[in-house]
């Protein structure tokens, strides 16, 4: 029974089978004629050579993560050096889904307007063909890694015979894959957020205004940078946010499985395999799910995309069931003493599932056009820029308050359920259909670039009228996409929180402790100074590739005529060092503050300190996230034509240019710093899990149970940690 | 030497006697020619006409709170009736407050513009005078109210030998005073944060825009409302505020020196005392303070008023460590067995102090003309609309940092020095001097009133002149007031927030707890949907008032040739009401829901929640409170006229037009959403005081020290709370 171990990586092998026939086929699409292919020719270039100046930068990175991971695996008890492999391989794998995420999209946008010149049931194929090519690689590599470095590190370290303190050993271990993943996911999220608005401003400011080119026109140097960035923010951007996501929630929810008793047929390691296999069966349910992404002309986009999507997400649920019943025993027992069932934690997974719609379905009424908080903005637009400045400010405040009650409603019942193994569980099922929500990400921005590949290229009326359908289905997605994300976001830094606790051997996070509520008020400002530096860089970023179009316009020969060939290639690595430079400090910030807290104050106030951001950054997430998509959706409306008082308004009036102030300033806050808050939480947890044993508490480790005296000395000490792994055999006989 | 305590309600009648011979000092002073005088009796008029209808519709609000108060005296085990009385004279006494400090405003705007006729010195001396008027009024009505109050209730409920049971229920009902007090400043300052930027926008809307009469005509029925509303907001508003921190604080301090264990010449209550005291001498030292707010000629005005300010501050310092050498023994012992000094209670104050210095010069620094913040908006004004929106929201966001760092380190070091009744004996250190400090804060705007008074009564340019030095010191005041009532909201929220988790029998708050997670989450949203809907009323509450202009602009016959009156009532009334129905929705979210919280899930998810509340809403506070400061600042350094990038920019250029969308979009951010949080905080804080004892922990009560077996329970269920009062016998035994 105990092979089914090796089930996991063939999981992700299948995955990534998927994506190579998937991606191939893809290839072998038309790339239609000599002018679209130029056009895509130069996109693709220019995300590859971002992509090639930002992991060049990232080796630095990767290189001095590795003396510190290094230097505390050999001095840590409870770790080992070996987590410099498995943080290189997270750090590696979370860059190649980003390369096969980019390399897809680039291909996918010029085949789908030149499918779309045929129908538009070929041109979702396409389209969603390329978002499908990336979530399997995505959802592959994490399975393929978590699974196999698990498969090796157990041999490595735990061997045949179960043993708590080596199990715990291999899963620290294990960790640095997970930290990896996310520290190249935030550079990813920040440095391409900084990076495709300053491309957006620098291309618009130069070349529109100053130069007098159209929009996308090849002249401009800035254009490729500014159509690599659509590619870089939105497909790269979120894969690795979602990767990191869901290999953090798989790696939390296997390290609370160590902190569960049970009598199994796996050697007493059930629960830390479970999320593994859920993960696995959502990869396969999501291939099935794709099947039914299939649309007839004039067909309903939408409904193929929910029917997709609900096909996937209920036949996880329902595999869920039976796996769950397969591979638990009826009874599981936490260190707390707490007793739960398979059925509760089967409870626990449709909470994750059921939280995740809820966001979607409430991010997506904030953001959409049409609706009450849109249309208020809408309405304010007509007094001027100030007032939609605060409409839109208001729609974002307001937007977080349902989705925090679904979220502390999840909370609840996800571990009135199975403890914080079931509140980890729920955010595993949440991510189980990973594959698909990604497919359906990246299919926006590919759909969105095939309609500008095809303004460009001077297709017919009727490819970008089909396009155009499939862009404002990607809209909508995109919208449902965040609200996944960052209800992904928030579960997951619970799990690892949890875990934290537990491998920290803390059993209690006490805020009347003075120190743990400032832990919690510095903790709280993190995503706030966080914000602050990544919308200032993209203003200094912006500046920078303003000078460099300059430049080129001043020194190149013949470049207006069009003889002289821009640089483009320049301008992409100017708005890529400027992006990565700029995201230094905010970088700095995520990863070296949790190590100053715990080194310096101890996990209790680091756990206060996490608290702080992970509430923090839930809220200021979706503040700006759906300010930034109602303030958009504001100004389309205008676009489009819409109803104030009576009167149709129309795109040029002076309401619509209030709107565009809007749409502006929630630029940075909906592709830069609001979605980076989502990999900070992230990021800050999976590095306090990272330190946990080295500054985990270590008094009475030796004693199997506590005598009077240490009980009496732990109750009047009640702001200190209490309750060590070493009591669960007093637990489990007092039970 | 118990009679020490008569001496407490002395100092306030002293305070009141100085308000009473003040406020008929400046009422003598000349208030200048029949035109002058003529636009005062309007806005004197028109503030009192705000506070009748205010004060008319809490009438309701104080009497269901009464009867939802009496009803919880009743059944309480630990309460009485009685604690409606303490309600009613809170609410009366703030009323009161309020009712001070706008009548000598009133008077004191019109008697500054006629004594800057005369000379600088006269013009400061009427409008500090003013400002120390409405100083001394809140805090001799908040230290007689308290002090007095306690004495009838120690009487009434303890008797001569101390009780500590009895002694509970004598504070527990005094809270009812600070509840009184709390609810009022919430409407005060949400209503009056409406009812200013409603009245401003009615008046420019429809005035400027539409009639074409200029600012201040008094043709204009929404004028006087406009004028009024700057009462309203900065003087009555403030007042109102810091009044409800002045009285929580104290408050929260008496509650925990309850639990504090010492042998003293006092009767055991030297602990519940010394905060009153303090405040006492505060008095007194802010009177001896005002003799230094003295400039000659030229003279500079901000060193005068620095120099009353630290003389008050430096004087209390000193004071203070000989009462709590007098009044505390040597050595008192809290409920966690830990020990202090009479020298560390001095070093709590000595932080708070400095916690409160500290975060007026940073806020000072984020928002002053001149400094990196402004400057960094000033330069993206150049750029248009969107990018000095952008450039203010990372200001304000920005400017947390540095607050927040100050505030933990305040915690720890005041909690290390004499545990949570250290952090709560820094609030009162601090607070000590608000009568000096609400003396410099309304200063500001009655000199600002006088500039336009001045203005309007087309007074030589040299009364201007020296108004306009007033009014810019006045700007700085502001801005250093805004950062003090944070901090004092700040550490007044963390002081009852362990008075209440004392009340409420409780000694741990458990993050790791789903259910006090699932607080602190939704606690965290409480702030946001708080602001958006501030925000939005004020739109709202505008457009309001622009129907009742329009409607007597058509109405009223002879109004635009000055031969008909308008009706200067009806708009302030309009206003009024508007505001007042526009905070009952927020006003509610702040009482109920923690009555709400409490009562289901219990005291520990209702620390959670206050914990998520205070974190958030002190970050919501700054960035709000400091973007709209750094805007306002941004926009008149345009009018000043300023460089950008080596060339002047002045008023009327588009970057300033751009600083005025920035100022426009900070006005609501500024004076309605960001100062309301401080109250929020507060209040949510003091409902939850007022509830504690109805929703306490009762196990074990009657046991003296916990058996074993106890012991062993509350061991594997770490999660509920564990410590007892009834404990501290074992504390002290253990020490």
């Amino acid at each position: 029974m105990e092979n089914i171990v090796y089930l996991i990586p063939a999981f992700g092998v299948i995955a990534l089978l998927y994506t190579f026939v998937k991606s191939a086929w893809v290839s072998r699409q038309d790339s239609g004629d000599a002018k679209m292919s130029t056009i895509a020719k130069y996109i693709a270039e220019g995300a590859m050579a971002f992509l090639q100046a930002e992991y060049k930068v990232l080796t630095y990175f990767v290189v001095i993560a590795c003396l510190f991971l290094g230097y505390l695996g050999t001095v840590g008890e409870n770790s080992s050096p070996v987590i410099v492999v498995a943080f290189i391989i997270g750090a590696f794998f979370s860059a190649l889904a980003g390369f096969i995420g980019m390399r897809i999209a680039t291909k996918a946008n010029v085949r789908t307007a030149q499918a779309a010149r045929t129908s538009l049931s070929r041109a979702l194929d396409v389209s969603f063909g390329g978002g499908a090519v990336m979530g399997m690689g995505v959802a592959g590599l994490a399975v393929l890694g978590l699974g196999g470095l698990f498969i090796v590190f157990k041999a490595m370290f735990v061997g045949d015979t179960y043993n708590a303190e080596e199990m715990e050993r291999a899963l620290e271990v294990l960790t640095g894959f997970s930290l990896g993943a996310e520290s190249i996911a935030l550079f990813a999220r920040v440095g391409g957020g900084i990076y495709t608005k300053a491309a957006d401003v620098g291309a618009d400011l130069v070349g529109k205004v100053e130069a007098g080119i159209p929009e996308d026109d090849p002249r401009n140097p800035a254009t490729i940078a500014d159509n690599v960035g659509d590619n870089v923010g939105d497909v790269a951007g979120m894969g690795a946010d979602l990767f990191g996501s869901y290999v953090a929630t798989i790696l939390a929810t296997m390290v609370l499985g160590r902190e569960i008793t049970v009598t199994d047929n796996f050697g007493g390691i059930s629960p830390i395999l479970l999320p593994m296999v859920i993960a696995g069966l959502g990869i396969i349910f999501s291939m099935i799910g794709t099947l039914f992404v299939k649309v007839k002309e004039g067909g309903d986009v939408q409904r193929a995309l929910n029917l997709g999507n609900w096909s996937s997400v209920i036949l996880t649920a329902v595999a869920s069931y039976f796996v769950i019943n397969f591979i638990l025993p009826e009874e599981s027992l936490n260190l707390r003493g707490f007793e739960f069932s398979r059925i509760d934690v089967f409870y626990a997974v449709l909470v994750g599932l059921v939280v995740g719609t809820l966001m979607s379905i409430i991010t997506e009424y904030y953001t959409a056009m049409g609706k009450r908080p849109v249309m208020s903005i809408v309405r304010q637009s007509s007094t001027g820029h100030a007032t939609t400045v605060i409409g839109g400010l208001a729609v974002g405040m307001e937007s977080t308050v349902l989705p925090i009650l679904v979220l502390a409603g999840g909370i609840i019942l996800s571990y009135e359920a199975a403890g914080l193994y079931g509140v980890a569980i729920a955010a595993a099922g949440m991510m189980a259909t990973t594959a698909m929500q990604l497919a359906i990400d990246a299919f926006g921005p590919i759909a969105d670039n095939a309609g500008g590949i095809a303004e460009m290229s001077e297709l017919p009326k009727e490819v970008r009228e089909r396009t155009d359908i499939l862009d404002a289905v990607g809209n909508t997605t995109a919208a449902t996409g965040k609200g996944f994300a960052i209800a992904s976001a928030a579960l997951t830094s619970l799990a690892l929180f949890a875990a934290f606790m537990g491998t920290a051997n803390i059993t209690v996070i006490d805020i009347s402790n003075a120190r743990v509520l400032a832990g919690l008020f510095v903790g709280g400002m993190i995503p706030f100074i966080f914000s602050a530096l990544a919308i200032s860089a993209v203003g200094r970023a912006a500046m920078a590739m303003v000078e460099e179009v300059r430049r080129q316009f001043r020194e190149i020969p013949g470049i207006m005529e069009g003889t002289g060939k821009p640089e483009y290639d320049k301008c992409v690595a100017i708005s890529t060092k400027a992006a990565i430079r700029e995201m230094m400090l905010p970088g700095a910030i995520a990863l070296i503050v949790p190590i100053v807290i715990g080194f310096t104050f101890g996990p209790e106030v680091l756990g206060g300190l996490l608290a702080g951001v992970t509430v923090s950054g839930v809220l200021m997430a979706m503040f700006q996230s759906n300010a930034g998509g109602a303030w958009d959706n504001a100004k389309k409306s205008f676009e489009k034509g819409v109803m104030i008082n009576g009167k149709m308004e129309y795109k040029g009036s002076d309401a619509h240019k209030a709107s565009v102030t809007g749409d502006t300033v929630g630029d940075p806050f909906k592709d830069t710093s609001g979605p980076s808050m989502n990999i900070l939480i992230k990021l800050m947890s999976i590095v306090s899990l990272v330190i946990a044993p080295h500054i985990a508490v270590h008094n009475h480790e030796s004693t199997p149970a506590l005598n009077h005296e240490q009980i009496k000395e732990q109750t009047i000490m009640p702001t200190t940690s209490t309750v060590k792994p070493g009591n669960q055999v007093m637990y489990t006989a007092l039970r």
